[in-house]
C-alpha cells in the first residue's frame, strides 16, 4: 500500500509537472506563433525582396566575380542593407579568381555529307580556351566515367569526349540527380585528358529538354593537360547521342577563348543588427552575390541574397529587437572559388568572433518546404520542436541536411548551420543558364522563403541552440 | 495472483497480435511502397501528360464550352485516352451554356483635362454586353459590399461601380483569398445593380500586380437589371483607386458585346479500365476539359485532364490490374455552368452505378503538397494511414478538405471524394488570364501531381474505402 501510495503521489507530481511544462511550452508557442504571424503578414504585405531582386537582375544583371557588375552589386546591396535598417554595413575585402569567358563560343557537329549542325554551347567556368583556331576531332561518347575507362586511351586519344550524364529524372529531389551527374562537369575534363582527349563537351546539368547550355564550375587536376571544356544543351546532347548511334563519320568542332586572369579584389557585404543582450553572439543569414556571367542569377542566388536582406528589414519593421547580433551577408565568389565564405571564416577566427548559427539560402527562391539542419543531434531535436510553428507557412521538414557552401566553413568554429530547402522541381531548368532571369521568380514563393527564414532566425535568437 | 497471470497472458496476447498486425501492415506497406516507386519511376521517366498538354494548349488552345475548340478537345482526348490504354472510351452528351465574348472589349478612364487612360479589361463570363455604343459614367469605388451599401443608391444610381476587392496577400493558401474576394466577381453585378449602377468593373482576382485582366464566371440575380460586368487588371485597379482619391472629375467608359446564346450540345469524355474483381465499383479521376476563351487553359485545367489520362496510362504501363473500374473523365463546362459534372451524376443515378471514389485535379499542375479529403472521418483516417507512402513524393497533407466542382455531385450517391492540393502560390498569377499558357507549366511539377494521383487511385482500388 505504501509503495502504491508513493507511486500514486509520484505519478501525480510527474503529471502536474508535465501539465505545467506543457502549459509553459504552449504559452511560449502561442507567443511565438503570434510573432511569426506578424513576421509573415509583414513579408507577404510589404516584403521588398522581390523589388530588390528586380533591381539586381534588371539594373545590374550577371555578376561574375571580378566583373564590373559584381562591383555594382556590392554597392547596390550596401544601399539595400542600409535601407533595410541595418545598424552597420561594411565590406570584407577578399581576393577572387577572375575568369573571363572571352568571345561568344562557337561549335558544330559535322556528320559526313550533311549540313553542319550548330551547337548551343558555352565554356564551363574556369575552363581554358581552345585559342581562336578552335579544335576539331572525332567524338567519343561516355555515359559514366566507368564507361570512359572501358573505352580506354587507345580510342580516346586525340578525340573530343562527349560526357552524356543525364540527370536522373526519377529522383524527386533534383539536387540528388545534380550531385550524381555533376561529376561530369566538375571533373570530366581532367578525366578525359587522362586518356588523351583534346577537349570535352559535357551534357548540360539540366532537368528539362531545351536549347540552353548551362555553365558551372569545373576544376583541373594538375597531373593532366588542361583541355578546354564546354557544356552543350540537353537537346543537343540527345541529338548528338542519336547521331553517334548511327555510326556515321562525325566530327565536332568548337572554339572558346575563355581564360583565367590574375586574382582580383572583391568583397563580401555585411549588414548587422547589433544584439541587445548578447551582441558578441553572431547569427548569420546569407546567400551569394556573385552569379554566372550568362544569367541574371535570379534564382541562383539573387533570391537568397534578397531574402537575407529581407530578414533584417522584417525584424526592424516588426519591432523585434534581437538579443544576439544578426548579420545578413552577401558572400562573394561562391560560383567559381568560394573565396567569400573562406574569408568570412578567416575574419571570424582572426577577430575571435562567437558564431552561434549560420543560415544560407542558395537553392532558389521557390516555395519553401523545409530546412536542412547541419548541427548536433541535440540541436536538431530542439529545432524540430518548432515544427508546428512553421507548418502554417508551408515548411514541414526540419531534418538533418546540408546548409550551404558559404556558411559551411563556420562549422570549423562550432557554428550550427542550416540551409533553406525550397521545392526543387524547377531549379535545374534555369540553373547557370541564361534562362535564370527575374521573370522566372514568383514573388509569393520568394517571400514565403524569406518569412520562414526570418521565423527561424527569430526562434534561434530567442532560444539559442 | 490468478488475476495477475491472466493480465499477463492478456498483455502477451495483445502484444503478439500487435506485433503480427504491425508486421502485416509493414509488409503491406513495403509492397505498396515498391508499387508506388514503380509508378513514380514510370511517370517521371516516361510520363506523357506534359506532351499531351502541349498538344491541347498549342494545337487546340482556348476551349470554352460550345466553341469549336471545345469540340476539338473532345476529339483529341478520345484519342489520348485510347493511346493511354483505356479499354473503353465514350462520350456523355450534355447541353452546355454557350456564351460568346463578341468583339475585343474596349475601355478607358477619362480624368478631367488629361489623356484617356486605356484599361486592360475583359468581360466576365456569362456577362451581358453594353451594346456597340458602350456605356460612360462616373465611378464609385467600393472595397466591400458593406462599403457599397454605406455609399447607397443615391450616390450609386447611374454610375459604374468599381469593386476593388484585392486578394488578401497574407493568406498562405491563395484559394482562401480567392474565396473571400471572389464574391465581387460572382455576385458584384447584381449587387451594384440593386443600387442602380449601370455597369460594374471588378478588380481582377489575381495575386500579382500586372496588366492581364482575369475573366471568370459571374451570375445574375433575376430581381435586378442585368448590367454589363468587366474585369480590369490589378495594375489598372491600383491606378484607378489612386486617381479616385484625388477627387478629380473622372469618367469610365467601356464597351463589350458579349452575350449568352442558346444552350448547345457538348460532351464529357470518359476512358475506362474495367475492374478485374469488382467492375461494378467505379473510381473516377478527372479534371475539366473546357477553359476560358482568353487562355490556353494550361494550369486551369488542361493540367488536371492530362494528369487523369496519365493515371490510366501509368496503371497500364506498370502492369497494375485494378480490381475496380477506373475511369478518367474529362468534364465539360466546369467554368461557366458545371453541366458536365451534373450530367455525370445524372447518368450514374440513371444507370444505378456504384461510385466508390472520385478524385479531381483542378487547382493547377504545380508541385503537389497533399490531398483534400471530402469523405467520412473513418475514411479520412484510413487514407491518413497511407501518409508515409506519399511522403517521399512530396505529399505530406492528407486531411479533410474540398474535392472539386466536377466530382462534387457524386457526394449525393455516397462516393468518397478527394482533390489534389498543389502548391498554390503561382496559380492566381495566371488563372483565367491569357497568361495561363503551356510555358507556365513545369513538366516535373505536372508529373509529380500525376504520380501521386496514380498512387492514391492504386491504394483506394486495392484497399477500398
Amino acid at each position: 500500500m505504501f509503495v502504491n501510495s508513493m507511486m500514486n503521489m509520484f505519478k501525480k507530481i510527474v503529471s502536474a509537472v508535465a501539465i505545467l511544462l506543457c502549459q509553459f511550452i504552449c504559452l511560449a508557442q502561442t507567443e511565438d506563433s503570434i510573432a511569426i504571424k506578424k513576421i509573415s503578414d509583414e513579408v507577404l504585405s510589404n516584403g521588398n525582396a522581390y523589388e530588390n531582386l528586380r533591381f539586381l537582375c534588371k539594373k545590374i544583371g550577371p555578376r561574375l566575380s571580378g566583373s564590373p557588375q559584381a562591383q555594382k552589386a556590392v554597392e547596390a546591396t550596401v544601399s539595400m542593407l542600409k535601407e533595410a535598417g541595418a545598424d552597420t554595413v561594411y565590406l570584407q575585402p577578399c581576393m577572387v579568381p577572375h575568369w573571363v569567358r572571352g568571345e561568344k563560343e562557337k561549335g558544330f557537329i559535322h556528320v559526313a555529307n550533311k549540313e553542319k549542325y550548330l551547337l548551343h554551347l558555352c565554356s564551363l567556368g574556369n575552363s581554358e580556351g581552345t585559342g581562336k583556331k578552335g579544335i576539331s576531332a572525332g567524338v567519343v561518347e561516355a555515359r559514366s566515367f566507368k564507361e570512359l575507362e572501358q573505352i580506354g586511351a587507345a580510342v580516346i586519344k586525340g578525340k573530343i569526349v562527349f560526357l552524356n550524364f543525364p540527370m536522373n529524372p526519377t529522383y524527386v529531389h533534383t539536387f540528388r540527380a545534380y550531385g550524381e551527374s555533376g561529376i561530369s562537369r566538375w571533373a570530366g575534363a581532367s578525366k578525359a585528358a587522362s586518356y588523351g582527349a583534346i577537349g570535352v563537351m559535357v551534357r548540360s546539368l539540366a532537368s528539362n529538354a531545351d536549347d540552353f547550355p548551362h555553365t558551372g564550375v569545373m576544376a583541373y587536376n594538375d597531373s593532366f593537360p588542361k583541355i578546354p571544356a564546354v557544356a552543350i544543351s540537353t537537346n543537343d546532347a540527345e541529338w548528338l547521342s542519336k547521331q553517334l548511334k548511327l555510326k556515321m563519320p562525325l566530327t565536332a568542332s568548337f572554339t572558346n577563348t575563355s581564360k583565367m586572369l590574375a586574382d582580383t579584389i572583391s568583397y563580401n557585404v555585411v549588414g548587422e543588427i547589433r544584439g541587445s543582450e548578447f551582441p558578441q553572439q553572431i547569427i548569420t543569414v546569407g546567400g551569394h552575390l556573385d552569379s554566372w556571367d550568362l544569367a541574371e542569377g535570379a534564382q541562383d542566388d539573387g533570391a537568397g541574397c534578397m531574402q537575407s536582406i529581407e530578414v533584417l528589414r522584417t525584424l526592424k519593421a516588426t519591432g523585434i529587437k534581437p538579443k544576439r547580433t544578426i548579420r545578413a551577408v552577401m558572400f562573394m565568389n561562391e560560383e567559381n572559388g568560394g573565396r567569400g565564405g573562406e574569408k568570412y571564416l578567416e575574419l571570424a577566427e582572426k577577430n575571435k568572433e562567437q558564431h552561434l548559427f549560420g543560415l544560407e539560402s542558395d537553392e532558389g527562391g521557390f516555395t519553401p518546404r523545409g530546412f536542412g539542419l547541419e548541427m548536433s543531434e541535440a540541436q536538431i531535436n530542439k529545432v524540430a520542436q518548432w515544427k508546428n510553428l512553421f507548418y502554417p507557412y508551408g515548411v514541414y521538414e526540419l531534418v538533418a541536411g546540408g546548409s550551404g557552401a558559404d556558411v559551411g566553413p563556420l562549422k570549423k568554429i562550432g557554428a550550427a548551420l542550416a540551409g533553406l530547402n525550397p521545392d526543387s522541381q524547377r531549379y535545374f531548368d534555369v540553373h547557370h543558364a541564361s534562362s535564370d532571369v527575374f521573370e522566372n521568380v514568383s514573388k509569393r514563393e520568394l517571400h514565403l522563403g524569406a518569412l520562414n527564414m526570418t521565423a527561424l532566425i527569430y526562434l534561434v535568437d530567442k532560444y539559442g541552440l
